[in-house]
């Protein structure tokens, strides 16, 4: 698995129960994954000479993160390395534009969108626009709000000077954000698990709950179905997150694609039968798909964000605490310091659906207070 | 934690979860904790420097096994190293005679027993007689059941012989085996898992059925307490199992006692909102442990144990066989060569208990399919 963080080092815990090797490529040592891992080949994600050592007696490569560049992957598959997913699918979760031409092709429910290569050409739809960039972003990141279209000319000439290809959608005014995460196998066997509904902060998802609530039948339906359809149309092999809209209209638009274990599928971990680190792991390994059934009436899970220290506490105690005042809470602790903005871990709660309030209440209380040293009571 | 086992493999996979390093004491390179880890110190049990070198920088030193000798866990002690379970606990793990006589002390039901000095001496209670080395068996190791007088002097002097301390228990006509786990905090903060149903075959738990069923609430609670009080009297930290008889006359007698994760608590992985795992390192890490409770009304774990393969399937193609035969059963392996009679995996199983004979049909039936490649059909 090219990278070392945190989707990386719980893959390593659901490969541990299958009985099989997985090898991280790493940057650092201290990486969350190789803190965990016996198995570490030490080079950058684009250092095709590190990925040749690290798939020597690998069975298939794959990933937890986007960033091996398209000749790197193309060089190894030339070698009859089994890449999964392969440079062909993985290159609409690199290119946002590439992904939003395909997209359009395969007829996906989408926002409008352009590729802007001069700034005059800007367009300025009515409810505004949101510029990216094709590649490099996440969390947050790559992805700018214009207020004017003065600003959004201004922010593409900086974008185009700096290199970047450019792509402009049109804001969407979504009641909230979905995502449809399903896994395939290399022979075509595709596995939902329920939509689920993701909270957005500042661009990073904070709270995620499975399942989506008040969600249409029919949407969710749908919803699922979209994500089979272009994990099969684009050749996916392992998990694919699709990012949504959920519109006031009752529509669902594609945001983002990513081709790994996602933020949003963490809750799989204590909440459904079959988790998306094991299930990925399957799909890449050619095993049958597992059962993504979930366990509970419904799950929350709450990002642990790193953030400046309230209190001199150390993570130690607060975990201690936190385990003291919230006995079934599930923590995910990543190994990595908690700077600013940065997702350290991760907290899991089940329960029944008539308490969704206060579960929800009792997983952002923990991942908070295990963030900052505050807000454990109410 | 000293021993490289699949006790130390599932601590690990835990210990990834609370952010937290576990550092392995594994005699060989390839045993199943040291495969996975990337902190294992090379050294036996009873090799107090490797146990020095291994403790360096640590918070605490735990146990996959009872082959730590007292006296090196006693100089550890002295050197103010937090031995969890303390050497005064562990005694009542490591030798059997021991055991029996404090359990006497205290006032636990427990089944009649002698010290066996002299063969002559050996007694034959009506029901017959088991005998036991007072240490070093498990797995139905270190255990004889001699049909005739004669033949219980006869091994009773062998084992003599043999500088072993032996132990006879009259024969208990159990109608079933129980275990009641429970883990205790430093602090004496204690937690029980349901009282769970072990069945035994040639002296090898096959098949855990979590709760037990049938089994009167006023049994149950009586199991549950005299292991917390036990855990409480003997001064454990970390996982006990009290492995119980269950008489045809509605009583409980103690069979044996293990301080740290058990066997019989492999479902709680599956099966509970915290497994034994966790609630290991939790308790040897001081922090408050959490919920024991249950997360389905049913889980049955099968044991995989080594066979002779009657087919030439390797264990990754009978793994992709039972994933498509069995998409919600959950596959722990530990890593090791499947010797005959070797544990060298298990599977979980959640579900209603009105399904009950059908889950412990396909536990059962996807463990023996692991174990010999037979039988996974009807």
């Amino acid at each position: 698995m090219v990278g070392g963080g945190q989707l990386a080092r719980m893959t390593h815990q659901a490969a541990i129960a299958l009985g099989r090797g997985l090898r991280i490529v790493a940057e650092r040592p201290d990486d969350p994954a190789a803190q965990v891992s016996p198995d570490v080949v030490l080079g950058k994600a684009d250092d095709l000479e590190a990925l040749r050592r690290a798939v020597r007696g690998a069975v298939a490569l794959t990933f937890d993160h986007e960033q091996v560049p398209q000749e790197v992957l193309r060089a190894l598959e030339a070698e009859d390395v089994a890449v999964h997913p392969p440079s062909a699918a993985l290159r609409f979760a690199q290119d946002k534009l590439a992904m939003r031409e395909r997209l359009a092709e395969l007829g996906a429910p989408a926002p409008c969108f352009w590729r802007v290569v001069d700034p005059v050409e800007c367009p300025w739809p009515d409810g505004g626009l949101v510029l990216k960039t094709a590649s490099g972003g996440y969390d947050g990141r790559g992805v700018w709000f214009p207020q004017t279209k003065d600003e959004a000319q201004e922010i593409v000439a900086q974008l185009l000077e700096a290199g970047q290809d450019v792509l402009a959608e049109e804001k969407v005014a979504a009641k909230r954000e979905l995502s449809a995460l399903v896994a395939r196998s290399p022979l075509g066997q595709v596995a939902a698990w329920p939509v689920v509904e993701t909270v957005q902060e500042s661009g990073i998802c904070v709270t995620v709950i499975a399942p989506a609530q008040d969600l249409p039948g029919e949407l969710a339906a749908q919803a699922q179905e979209l994500a089979i359809q272009l994990a099969t149309d684009l050749g996916v092999v392992g998990v694919l997150a699709v990012e949504l809209f959920e519109t006031a209209d009752g529509r669902i638009l594609v945001n983002e694609l990513a081709m790994r274990p996602h933020n949003s599928g963490h809750w799989t971990m204590d909440g459904s039968t079959t988790s998306q680190f094991e299930q990925h792991l399957r799909a890449v390994l050619d095993y049958p798909l597992g059962d993504p059934s979930p366990i509970a009436e419904v799950t929350v899970m709450a990002n642990i964000i790193g953030g400046v220290a309230a209190s001199g506490m150390s993570m130690d105690e607060r975990v201690h605490h936190l385990m003291a005042r919230f006995p079934r809470v599930k923590v995910h602790l990543y190994g990595k310091a908690p700077r600013p903005g940065r997702k350290i871990g991760h907290v899991n709660l089940v329960g029944a659906s008539s308490d969704l309030q206060e579960i929800r209440a009792e997983a952002e209380r923990a991942a908070r207070w295990l963030s900052s040293g505050e807000g454990l009571s109410e």
